[in-house]
């Protein structure tokens, strides 16, 4: 299969584009040749499919449902309680709709992190994106548990050969304070025979970090260096909360830091994630959603505003994360903590693709189309999304939408209705 | 001209709404009269249209252009030397894509302060909107200019008859630092004697609190009440640094304030707006999304999340702004700010009505329709806009459209080539 995109703005300058398979087999003006299929890219900029570091998709069936509350109330009185009626059925269509919503805002890879694995995956997978699933996992400090957890994780990496390319596991293990030491550096011994990542929430509330300094005498980030546990293959989500000995730490292990702005915003989890700091020490950042019933939707063009103008706010400086940075944040950063090789459109790059529409009122002037994408743009102004070399979106219209949404409004009403 | 909105959701229940002239004339379920146009409300709910606080419309042609910076070196450096080159025609064209942009993201009633004010006016009243039109006026404390500036109000005041009843004149002062206070007071006793409200800018940094002190010997509202000018017709954008006592005189004497976060934020004029202590006071407060360029977008569903998040985020409290109370600041305040009788859905009041489309991914599942609106929507769920009992856009589709995104493009463009 070959797709050839005409006449499109790439980096300013008109182009053509031209995909082999699933991956970006030449860029340059005026390529003569029939391709299977051709896109006229004309009032169009193309970008790289953007990289939604840290979700928990199904948890689209919850979005709207308890709001204005705060993280640990929220997640005790609101979440859990709903997710123990939650099904494999369930799952499946909560992570459909979020892969349609995803994909309606031009995101071509997420990490996630939820519970029945298989319906997230296959979900994914039927789809045509591109996700690193993980189980979230919890032992809750009970040997029993751990070894559930521990067995859980052999079968899920063993059954992996049922889903494409596109899916890539890791392990996902919740938090430091729902998973022991024990079995953390179990999933770490795990993780690097197999080279499997490993992907975790960290430091996510000032409460959190109080509780690691109590509990294990250590900050969230030191315990976990303590564990041996800290490798490039380690991402973690929010590091709200970190001091320069932990940045110091995340820089010298390779660690991958996701940052959330809208769920840390929302449930006042801390605003000031230490961009500047990281940057200066060379830890990667990437951005997330998290999961849409705290953040509250999928839209990385949200996620993107957010990043920035929090950042800029939390810390009274104007001048940090600039457009471009925020970009190539929500962009360039899914190839080292997924390992896909995505995020850029250069040639020898898997064709993850977003064709963004020109001729919208909130594109219009275009002085600097990266400002426009950051500080202006929602997820609507993208037009066309290919991913793996398959259009999954063209024109808006996306194959199986009206289904999706019936199926997840009826599933979503079903299980608030059970927890009744 | 009737036009019938049938079978709608509205406060979660099936209904028909039966719009008359520019009022909602009925509110109730088979409503059966044959009205000039039906629209079929199957899918969709109705909210009241937007309510855009604070605006600079015109600036839609330098968005993109200068980002990244304070407020006064962008001021300075960026924005005032490229205005320099404006003119009338330029401000109607970038009114016009601003309008554009408003419709199509659910706004209908807008307040603005800018120059060239023909060019707006005549712009706003052309798209359908409602706007509240302010002329951004200084002095910079010189007599000469002062003179210039009331002989402006006068006749601007005067010309109002050539705009429809859509357009309110108000005056426009742009701030304490451009504006003496003997012409504040002169503006003032305009504002009594024509019942014209009065618009400004006030505590938007905290170099202008710092610099009011060191001036005027007090913050910039205790200044402006000791120049005798704050009543119920004056409303102020920004607000940011305030202190207690300036917050109880703002209620005591009923003045109204419009926060806009995306600005504050972007441009780290300050992220505490105070919101809790307003509503404790009872200080109306809106929400604008200030001008274009700094903003950088006009959609009021990004400003709402903006103005929630931010202000859990800043204060450490998820409860703070929640959706309902934040969705009433986005609609209900047009009444008392503009004076027209708009923002709620309610029989008498002006026909001005947004018609949200439910099955997109990211307002489904539909737990709570204000919650989707507030956390998870943008601009783009929005279907249908009536203004003043008239269609400005369905289905998504704008009269002119093309020809506003074609000229605005090029006269920005021009405008920028000017400069150099």
């Amino acid at each position: 299969m070959t797709i050839l995109i005409k006449n499109i703005s790439l980096n300013g300058q008109q182009t053509d584009v031209l995909i082999k398979g699933n991956v970006i087999a030449e860029i340059k003006a005026n390529i003569s040749l029939s391709a299977d299929k051709t896109i006229d890219g004309k009032g169009k900029a193309l970008v790289a499919g953007l990289f939604n570091g840290h979700n928990h998709a199904a948890m689209t069936l919850l979005r709207g449902y308890g709001d204005d509350m705060p993280l640990m109330p929220w997640l005790e009185e609101v979440i859990w309680p709903t997710e123990k009626y939650l099904n494999e059925n369930d799952v499946y269509w909560g992570a459909k709709l979020a892969c349609l919503e995803m994909i309606k805002s031009g995101t071509t890879t997420f990490v996630d992190m939820y519970h029945f694995f298989p319906g997230t995956a296959r979900a994914v997978d039927e789809m045509g994106m591109r996700g690193m699933i993980t189980q979230a996992g919890f032992d809750f400090f009970k040997p029993e548990l751990a070894n559930r957890y521990k067995l859980e994780v052999e079968r899920q990496f063993g059954e992996m050969s049922q889903y494409s390319n596109r899916i890539r596991y890791a392990i996902g293990a919740h938090a430091i304070y729902t998973v022991s030491g024990d079995t953390f550096k179990w999933l770490s011994d795990f993780s690097k025979q197999n080279n499997v990542p490993i992907h975790t929430h960290l430091s996510e509330t000032i409460g959190e970090r109080e509780n690691a300094i109590n509990d294990f005498g250590a900050s969230p980030v030191q315990y976990l260096n303590q564990l041996g546990i800290l490798n490039d293959q380690v991402s973690l989500a929010h590091c709200v909360h970190l001091d320069d000995t932990d940045i110091h730490i995340l820089a010298d292990k390779g660690v991958q830091v996701v940052h959330n702005p809208a769920s840390n915003m929302k449930l006042a989890s801390g605003n000031k994630f230490r961009y500047d700091a990281f940057k200066k020490a060379g830890v990667t950042v990437a951005i997330g959603t998290d999961g849409p019933s705290s953040s509250n939707n999928l839209d990385m063009f949200t996620a993107m505003k957010l990043a920035s103008f929090n950042g800029k706010a939390a810390f009274g400086d104007p001048e940090l994360w600039n457009a471009e940075e925020t970009f190539k944040c929500a962009t360039e950063t899914v190839e080292s903590i997924t390992g896909f090789k995505s995020g850029k459109v250069e040639k020898g790059y898997l064709a993850d693709l977003v064709l963004v529409d020109l001729n919208r009122p909130e594109m219009v002037p275009n002085h600097n189309l990266i400002s426009n994408l950051v500080y202006s743009a929602n997820g609507s102004v993208v037009d066309t999304v290919i991913c793996d070399g398959k259009i999954l979106m063209e024109n808006r219209k996306v194959e199986g939408e009206d289904e999706i949404l019936k199926n997840a409004h009826r599933i979503a009403e079903n299980l608030v209705n059970r927890k009744k």
